[in-house]
């Protein structure tokens, strides 16, 4: 038995999210980093190789040539999956051709860059039969697979209400050159139709259902730019209809001035509602209709999801690289039993899926359609048809 | 030198805002309730009035005739405002006897059952010359009125978001005649034309404007019902245009189980976000764009409207009664003024007056006419015209 | 039927703590002011009378003289019991007076400057058979009351530890003469043999006991002056033994930088803890040893003695100035009964006691002496003794 | 360039805190495990490092065999240092051995089981001139870090308070042999003098010397056994008295129904005060003289040892694993220089060494032998004397 082998695309030196995915692959012991083409410059991506310990001959200049040289090798020594972490306007051509060279793929969200690419990547992805994730880390906390239990066992009623919001300070100002994540966010051609919609606003969306097991199905958005001259919404608040008559809100904003990552959702069922802070996300508030509201805490909860997603005992937090790590550990573990043979099931290994990523790109779109449009409210189920 | 003789119409035995309008009057010291009709059974009027240690003959068996017979007593003993807290139907009629026979009147919210009667009703404010005040006691919260002050002082920026929120959940369940209170709030005839809006909606949207310094333009509003068989909206999600291409959301619930008083604002300008939660209205988040969070305290803060509005030390927690108290305060000093021959502005003296009653009657108005129509943005001016 | 009628001795303009007397009686429309001594020059008395809506004749030069003319006045119309808020050195005269004159007295603690004067005030007491009330304002809080209710219900099963402390910053820094409230409270003089555990730590010492049930019956105690030239302590720390094998700690600090009002007890049982916070008393949180964390609210728990402290829904917030109201109340319906003939048990009506003050100054002298010792105990009973 | 390579004793299946070693060691990819006697049972030992995905040939069955094979191997290929994870009592010869091996250690604490075994160990560090670290967790949080520079630099003035507690409620009932956490917790042959102060006592006191700077000189302690039939406290209450004449309070306990893991520290200043809490990690509050409390943020402090240990940026949670990360990284670093022949100040490198391994044992003891005696205070500095 050995551990999971995994290649990266992206993520070179002076890339956040590519450390990120590289300490979620790492806390758990599970997956080994085997190659990498960290940058569209080789010689960058040699440099980034070699401070992440790899040998120079698994370090690859460009994504093509890792998937053709890790085929060459042997079964026990090429990769498995690829993570990818570029920006989103590679997300598509990079997971299509490491799908289409044989090796899972788990990509940094959005799927794709629109919906057209999202379609097409889905069909690829059926018609390889390879296994596709896509890292919505917010899931990945043991109280949001709690929450998402307790709602699915019934615990507070039929769900009446969503308030899920995102925002965000961090684009208040006009961006600079200088500042690489907010650049590429704000470009179209990198990003995709949506800044702050497709950037966070898709977070929110995938988690309201993720937790209330209730779909959207209508929206009634109204984006906004703030920032004077910046090509995309840096705002959006959205009322939203869902599946069973549950009404709902739905808020992300780049420019809530002093707001650093502030990830909130409350649902309200006809016998409690719950709360959840991402900022301080080992604590889920419960407010029943009588009786005081209780506080559930992260290594207390018993729910088997959340206690599988759990390193350590009540009182000593985890957080987001945590979250990110589980869902990393799911991944991991569909991976190794699709290699055994066995059939594998997103939801039953609790990983987002290339459904999930239709889904969201399906949103964005109806957010910036519903926005563009004096009709209240737009359906979201055409956008969904292939 | 006197204290200001108040009467009160309603709020008789087992009535809850009589109550608490009774003691906000008594707080200070400022002001002596010397008579009253507090029911419409004149026994329970006349028990009610014992149990307040006023004699026999300034209670009486309706307000007409209190009115009447007050106007007969001498300059200095005759009350010289009328506290009205009865339910909504009668806010109209009472304050409209009131004014004509002369007397300033302190009314509880909103103004009237409709629009077409605060419109009457602003016309007959005009006409007498008389003063007319409006608790929205919210309003009257120390940090309230230094946030509002902050914002006017451009020490946010321009602002760019509101968000705002009143969410209760005790009408989670289909109400019964024993509770008086839900009883006469979801009837039609007696609370007008929305139930959650009209209730608290309008408190958010009061105090949003109050804070911001933007009038709400527009509104895109979806309300609810979710308790089956209920005649009125439990719950109304709104998107908000406000003055200044300001943005915003308001969101009032009664159905959000589990939730008290829960009223909550957040505004967000170019250089900084701030934060203020009723249930704990002794603190103000301040989040600048760069540097720390601040929390700014009651007791703490220096502008001068706070500063006349607190009673005690920080630390010494203040509360709801204490601001219910501040617009008994502004408006007795207001009576007093004009007693004295002064010209009485309400915006000055920081009281909600029939103008607030207005724009609080159309609010409500413009949030069940947009609720109905497929057309997403609804303009409020043309409700506010006369 | 009427209202109970006040005198007040000290608490003339500018001072605080009259001030806050004064609006905790008036809060309920239960207590009425009809007379004063306010302060000790007989000008500035009679200004603060004016001030308060008194007739002149109702406004004495000093408390001898008010106690000697009320006595005149027709039973129907003379003060029942008269507020002492004078500084603590004048404590003891005016009580002593007021009984000696037949009045009911209600005084800011402590009762007295030192250990001998309480003891004598509490045989005169004794002797006279009139009311004595002291406010131990924090004993005032419904949430208090529940706490109390709770664990003599032995809801978290037998008591294990206290932890409470009172700290504040307010004398971090020398104090000048302009700062009224720190010069007397800095003076041996006006102030007794303590500053900082005379004045705050012998709150908590009270609410230690009031909620937990168990007397504290050794203390290991170190005072200290950290500000040069301050001639009292102004921060003290201490180690309990209460009854019953109950162990705890007692902070209390003026020059805890930063901190307002900060008065938090933490009491662990068998089966439970608890823990209320004074600057947020609307919250008290439960933490059983197994099942979550419960947060109990102002206005939803059941208990009998904070239902009849509380005025408002939960989610309306009060404050420190209605639990100062709430001693004012039970008190005057001590009195009302007392003058209907009944028997008036201070536990009963809920009003801390001349036994109290005694226990006081008691624990007050304990840690002063403790202090100066270097054995690690130090007995309470033989300060006690009579 | 390679990882550090690391070996590990203790920690086999089922282990908490082996497994919490593992996921510090491998979230920053610096370190790999390459070898280890996981269990005293060789069979149990081999089943755990196959879970490892170790090879056969470096899982030993005891820690001897592993030093002495390790030490065959060629250079690049042996371990490097060992993590010790047993149970306290095999601190000592497991340490002892390693280092008259040759390997640099990183122990879990405390150093030995008792204050002669740590004198000793100092000695053979001393002698080795090896490096040895020892996992006091909680100094390794980035804001516990800001905290600590911002005090040297002299922002919150001199020194006043300190104000620590570490309360948990886990031990609340008597623990059973199931409980292997509990069982060799409360053994004093496993555990040494002190349960609770050992356990986490000596946590609290590390923390409150790292931050502060001060050195606690005397101590008074009372220490309890609340659970009938325990061998070793399970409470204790403390007064300290530290260098430059400031006093505080430590607090421990085991017995504090509800409580997770509560270590919560406050330390005031002539300047400002400031408050952190394990619980919530990423805010630390600062408490001015004058102005409003601020509270700082992960990822926006800016003292360079908090940004070397933070990962994500701020509002990206990071918590328990990533601070014991930082004592992880930062003693792979020293062993890396080490290496490269350059010479390692433990405090320069920032990780607890053997000195504090020798306060922590020496504090223990006073915490016992002060709640022996009735003489108030107990010095420590005997206790440290070789």
């Amino acid at each position: 038995m050995s551990k999971i082998r995994m290649g990266m695309v992206g993520g070179g030196q002076g890339a956040f999210i590519g450390a990120v995915h590289r300490i979620a692959a790492n806390i758990d012991g599970q997956i080994e980093l085997v190659c990498g083409a960290f940058a569209s410059n080789a010689e960058k991506s040699k440099a980034s190789g070699r401070a992440l310990y790899l040998n120079d001959d698994r370090v690859y200049p460009d994504y093509q040539t890792m998937f053709d040289s890790e085929a060459q090798l042997p079964a026990h020594q090429r990769m498995q999956f690829v993570a990818i972490v570029t920006p989103n306007h590679m997300h598509y051509p990079v997971a299509k051709a490491a799908l289409e060279a044989g090796f899972h793929v788990l990509s940094d969200k959005p799927a794709t860059l629109n919906l057209e690419e999202v379609k097409s990547l889905k069909k690829i992805v059926e018609k390889t039969g390879l296994l596709y994730g896509l890292t919505h880390t917010y899931s990945g906390y043991p109280l949001v697979k709690h929450a998402k239990d307790m709602i699915a066992n019934g615990e507070i009623g039929q769900v009446r209400k969503v308030m899920v919001e995102y925002i965000q300070g961090w684009l208040s100002e006009p961006e600079t050159e200088d500042n690489k994540q907010a650049s590429w966010r704000t470009d179209p051609s990198r990003s995709g139709i949506s800044g702050c919609m497709g950037d966070i606003g898709s977070h929110a969306a995938h988690l309201a259902e993720y937790i209330s097991g209730k779909k959207i199905t209508h929206v009634c958005a109204e984006l906004s730019t703030f920032v004077k001259g910046r090509r995309l919404d840096d705002d959006g608040i959205v009322l939203l209809k869902m599946q069973d008559d549950v009404k709902g809100t739905l808020q992300a904003s780049q420019i809530s001035a002093g707001e650093e990552n502030n990830l909130t959702i409350r649902i309200y069922g006809e016998k409690a509602g719950l709360e959840w802070r991402q900022q301080e996300p080992n604590s889920l508030a419960i407010k029943p209709l009588s009786g005081p509201m209780q506080i559930l805490r992260t290594g207390l909860v018993n729910s088997e999801s959340a206690l599988a997603s759990t390193r350590t005992p009540a009182g000593h937090p985890e957080g987001y690289l945590e979250a990110f790590a589980n869902i990393y550990l799911n991944f991991a573990k569909a991976v190794a039993d699709f290699e055994k043979g066995q059939t594998i099931d997103a939801q039953t290994y609790d990983f987002p899926s290339i459904a999930d990523g239709l889904r969201g790109m399906a949103l964005v779109q109806s957010f910036v359609d519903s926005s563009a449009t004096d009709t209240k409210w737009f359906e979201l189920s055409p956008l969904l048809a292939e």
